[in-house]
Formats: structure tokens, sequence, C-alpha cells
């Protein structure tokens, strides 16, 4: 199903590697996309500091990498305050809250499950 | 708030590094893991060799990885038949049903709101 204007598709499919789907599942799912996505939704508006601080173990590298991705899928909305320190700090747009609804979803599920999951890894290893 | 039998905390932390929540984050979100969750949440049970040709890009190397590290968190099960020739198939866990229910909604997110995703990236890229 394309749309008539232009043939792209009106809906992706991220199983096929050559959808732009593909690139946004990996931007939003990848080593820190969740946990970005999940904060920003949690805190409302943070900085970049308080990201960094927030995200246990991410380097300031691969937090700086992750926004850019996010801010270019217009997922995250940057905003560059003009105060001394100048400072910037980045909220969901509303895409960005639609899709942080359902990576929130997944973190939550996860921490409620931890138990179960933890079990599993432990009966894996001592198993037969 | 822990487990009083043994300290282990009743609900994770993502944001945290040391949790062991956090390598299963990695393990369902990462490169291939939703997508293959999202894959067998839709075929119900798939051998491996329709994973890899229902999956675009990824390689049997990546493909057993992400397959044993979700069978050992108790997400995907595992079956071997003693058939000639014989072969193994996958299928979720109960666990893993709740996660991939998780899972298959951010997929579906981001192939319904492709249009709107590419056209932030066109903006950003043209913008001043």
């Amino acid at each position: 199903m394309t749309d008539p204007r232009d043939g792209f598709p009106q809906v992706g499919n991220c199983f096929n590697r050559r959808c732009p789907t593909r690139a946004i599942l990996s931007h939003v799912t990848g080593r820190w996309g969740s946990l970005v996505l999940a904060a920003v939704r949690e805190a409302g508006v943070l900085r970049f500091s308080e990201l960094r601080d927030r995200i246990d173990g991410i380097s300031e590298k691969m937090l700086a990498q992750t926004l850019r991705d996010l801010e270019r899928d217009g997922l995250l909305v940057r905003t560059s305050r003009p105060v001394v320190p100048p400072y910037v700090d980045y909220r969901l747009s509303e895409m960005g809250a639609g899709i942080a609804e359902h990576v929130d979803g997944l973190v939550r599920w996860i921490e409620l499950n931890v138990r179960g999951l933890v079990n599993a890894q432990q009966a894996h290893d001592t198993g037969p």
C-alpha cells in the first residue's frame, strides 16, 4: 500500500532491511534509546547532565549520539536556553510521547518480572 | 523493596547498570531481539530457517546468539524434534507472550508512523 503522491509506503515493515522503519527501531530500542525515552517520559524535561546521571553507565559520547538520532527522527525536542551559562534540555515531541508509551510499557514489564526472568536464567544455567 | 527470603529486589531498575533487568532489556530490544520476538508472536511457532528468512538481513550467527539469549531468559521455548532430518523450532513461553505484546506494540507503532518519522528526518536534514 503506497501513497499515490510519491509511491512511498503508507505502512512500514520493520522486517525489511531497506525500510526506514528498521533504522528507527534500532534508534528507539538500541543499546540506550529505550532508556533515554523512558527517562524523558518520566521526568517531562531533562538536561544533558541529568540524563547522563540518571542512565547509569552511559558515556557522554553515546548519550550525545542517542539524543542526535532521536531528535532527527522527530521523537525528542531539543531546546537551547540562552542563559548564562547556556544549556540545552530535551523533552518528548508529540510523536515521541506516542512511542515512549510503548517503550515505557516494555521497561516496566521487565522491571516487574525481574524475579521470573532471573529464575529462568538460573534454571537454564544449572539445568541438564 | 527486597524479598525477605534472599534480599533480592522484587522490582528491578533498568536504569541501574548492575540490575539484571539491564541485560534483559538489551536482549529484548537489542539489534535483533525485538524482531525475533515479534516474528514468533505473529507466527506462533517458527523454525530456525523460517526466522532467518523472515528477518531480512540477520546473519545465522546473530540469529543463533539472539535465540540463545532469549531462551536463557525464559522468553522462548526451544523444541528439538526427533524426526529425519531433525530440526528445532521456537515458540513464546508464557513470560515471552507477556513481553512480546509490548515489543509488538512498539514495532507496529513505528510501522504505522513511518511517514511522520521520515518527514521529521527530512525536515531535520534540510533545516536551518
